[in-house]
């Protein structure tokens, strides 16, 4: 009989079942591309729902796909002075086309600012031209060391959003909205608690006057940026020169936003739901959210799989390979189908299959007229429970500092520190100098006290933690 | 008032006319990076229309969408010699990440063989792994000299299937079923009419045994090669040492195919339907069927729309910007919007609204009562009127030659010439020289007399003409 490749319990090797999660699920598979993965169907499938989600949501918003060049001339990422500095250690650099050598070289894609202030510059004219809204789904490169599936990887897909404003209010507001929009995906479709702020002047983005973030926390208490949203103010639309005549006749220099999501996504929602027998997907984004085993081939239980089958609303799979029952549950497990309907003669005697929950492996006998109903609400019940979990499991790895000692007693416990911060970037530099934690973000909440590192008078609220 | 760019008419200087109907349009704008377009809002939304009826007919054909690495290995593209003579001449080569040289140069994927039969090797070890379908959507890069919107860039957006079979005759079937899923999706949704048929030696892809090719052709007679499908007989997987062990105990090489079609369609879909006025879109493809266009401010009017509007089961727009109705109109038209509504106080005296067609610009009154429906009619008139005019067209381009004379006499005619061909590489060669005109296809049509260049037996039949 087959047997399925044995996943390294979680509480053993994080870092190991991780791995063997993604590649027991088939989520993805090394390339001889160093630093690329494949995506194959299970993972590719997962990204779709992803996608389809959160583009519905980028439209109803208001804006509007288009596709920017793959490549940046040298020259045109050199415009802005902190952007290329943050970026150009990290690029792929294209210097022959064919046999010929260019004259400039171009780089891979990191991000697209450039790109789009460029097109920008080209098409805004008139306050009548703004705002201009866009997104594109794409793929960019950064040149990293060391990869990881989903979490890091020199090519990434994702999502980016730009954005130029007339004025600063809007926005400022366009930056905190996409930042929303972010929160509500990952917390109501991923199942994912997070916790939104802005970061540090350390950790902004290269070029960005405020970058906000989505910071979620893994099973193992280590942080997941998951997304962030920035705000650029219009010193890169000074530096590439785009004006607008606004309706006062005189000349203006727009104000910007980007924001970006990735496949990353997928990364969290593994370390945060998944398990040791494998993946668990939340029904919003599980690509199969019910698959039907039929424990032998009588016609009862085809005719009972139909009955079932034919009143869902939702994507489902009938399993009917020459697998054994057992192969096929354990199967079932590991790919993280939400639920599993177990179809066999003893149950349909009384007229009743087994619903097996994924996320709890809970099994609940169903009358079969009442299955599909009983299914679907179990589909919300098991999303709504999902993230309940996780929130109680992350919070209960929230700590709070209120000086050196007590942020030194829990430094080492998996998790995130609260304090109360100075602003001062010696202290931020001093936590991660002594216990190599670095700023999350600083949250929405009054500082309440002094700071906790250097005991001058605390001005934010801040998260510390360690970061993926 | 705002007036809309000029349109260069379509039979002054067809080339001209087709740059400014992109432009007009605004499908896309040009960008610094030499060779690479922008498609703006209005094209993306097409290619995100056209993505999503050809990705359904994909997955209906059981294929698994995936993604595989932007880039290859030099050692890696090296495998399959054919392949590599074809390709390397015209990829885009990585040589540096960040400050470092790397040991072995990447090329930016030009075509996705090498990558899939790669994955393949590592995936595929018995006759129970096949086959295997994938596809991704995905960038390839080209390093094409000169470059048009859409027709020819160095950045091309597509999709390319890779299939792997346990035999020679599964493979070859696919191949020609992919090609049948392109032919009906062009008949169907883009209104081409297209002549399928087999590339012959010459021009069929780099290291494919077989090419089939769809062929459109545009509005001044000239082809369109609109998507192929390849196969590939098991000289990939020999080369690749991809093995499966079958039925029968023994190890054996897999059959393989791919296939592709990209953003070009659109260019197809221009080039076929549009006219000096802009942009003529099939409504299947179009996304905005229908706009609506006020001609006062009057409530009756507002209700009026709102009214049909409800009803409406496709993508509408109301047009309630301060511009003119006559600029209105004419945008509206540039756009290619299929149906404009025109709703102003002397139509509704007598309870109507006035339809135009984009494609034949004919008005029609109806009642606003039945306006919901007739739209909806009307839709399906006009995607069956452009194929039907786009075939007549064509077919009056169409001609046949029996001898070098005859073939002579037609040369300088647009369309494409049907001709008896000995199969000999010479004949089609020489109508190369004599007139630059390209092999189309072999169709499936028998040989009824001598080859029209040597007199020598005829054994297939065979279209010629000028290639975009």
């Amino acid at each position: 009989m087959a047997t399925l490749d044995k996943i390294t319990p979680r509480d053993v090797d994080f870092a190991k079942w991780y791995t063997d999660v993604c590649l027991t699920a088939k989520l993805v598979s090394y390339s001889n591309t160093k630093g690329s993965m494949i995506m194959c169907p299970n993972g590719y499938a997962i990204w779709e729902e992803i996608q389809n989600n959160l583009n519905q949501r980028i439209k109803m918003t208001n804006h509007e796909n288009v596709q920017m060049p793959l490549f940046i001339p040298e020259s045109l990422l050199n415009i802005e002075k902190e952007h290329v500095k943050g970026f150009a250690p990290e690029v792929a650099w294209i210097t022959y086309g064919g046999e010929e050598k260019l004259d400039e070289r171009l780089c891979v894609r990191p991000t697209s600012e450039v790109l789009f202030c460029e097109h920008f510059k080209n098409i805004i004219k008139s306050y009548r031209d703004l705002p201009k809204l866009y997104n594109q789904w794409c793929t960019i490169v950064r040149w990293e060391k060391s990869t990881r599936p989903f979490l890091r990887s020199r090519e990434i897909l994702w999502q980016e959003g730009h954005t130029m404003h007339s004025s600063e209010q809007e926005a400022k507001e366009e930056t905190l909205r996409m930042l929303k929009v972010y929160e509500d995906f990952q917390r109501n479709d991923l199942a994912l608690p997070v916790i939104v702020g802005r970061k540090t002047e350390k950790e902004k983005f290269a070029g960005a006057l405020e970058t906000y973030t989505i910071e979620a926390m893994m099973y193992d208490g280590v942080a997941l940026q998951n997304g962030t949203s920035h705000y650029f103010g219009n010193h890169f639309a000074k530096a590439f020169d785009i004006k607008f005549l606004d309706k006062d006749n005189t000349y203006k220099n727009p104000y910007q936003t980007s924001w970006g999501s990735s496949t990353r996504m997928i990364g969290a929602v593994i370390m945060t739901h998944s398990d040791d027998n494998g993946l668990v997907l939340p029904p919003k984004i599980a690509p199969t959210k019910v698959i039907f085993i039929p424990i032998s081939n009588d016609d009862e239980i085809k005719n009972a799989i139909n009955k079932i089958s034919d009143k869902l609303k939702v994507t489902y799979k009938i399993d009917v390979s020459d697998k054994s029952p057992g192969y096929k549950f354990a199967e079932a497990e590991v790919l993280g189908i939400p639920i599993r309907v177990e179809v066999g003669m003893r149950d349909l005697k009384n007229n009743e299959v087994t619903l097996v929950r994924r996320d709890t492996l809970e099994k609940i006998k169903v009358n079969v007229d009442l299955a599909s109903d009983k299914i679907e609400e179990l589909l919300d019940t098991i999303q709504k429970d999902m993230y309940n979990r996780a929130l109680k499991r992350r919070n209960s790895m929230l700590y709070e500092a209120k000086n050196y000692e007590e942020f030194k007693s829990l430094a080492l416990k998996p998790g995130f520190i609260k304090i109360n911060w100075c602003e001062n970037e010696a202290c931020e530099e001093k936590i991660k100098n002594d216990f190599g934690l670095k700023s999350r973000c600083i949250i929405d909440e009054k500082s309440d006290g002094n700071c906790a590192i250097c005991g001058k008078k605390g001005k934010v609220k801040i998260y510390f933690g360690k970061q993926y």
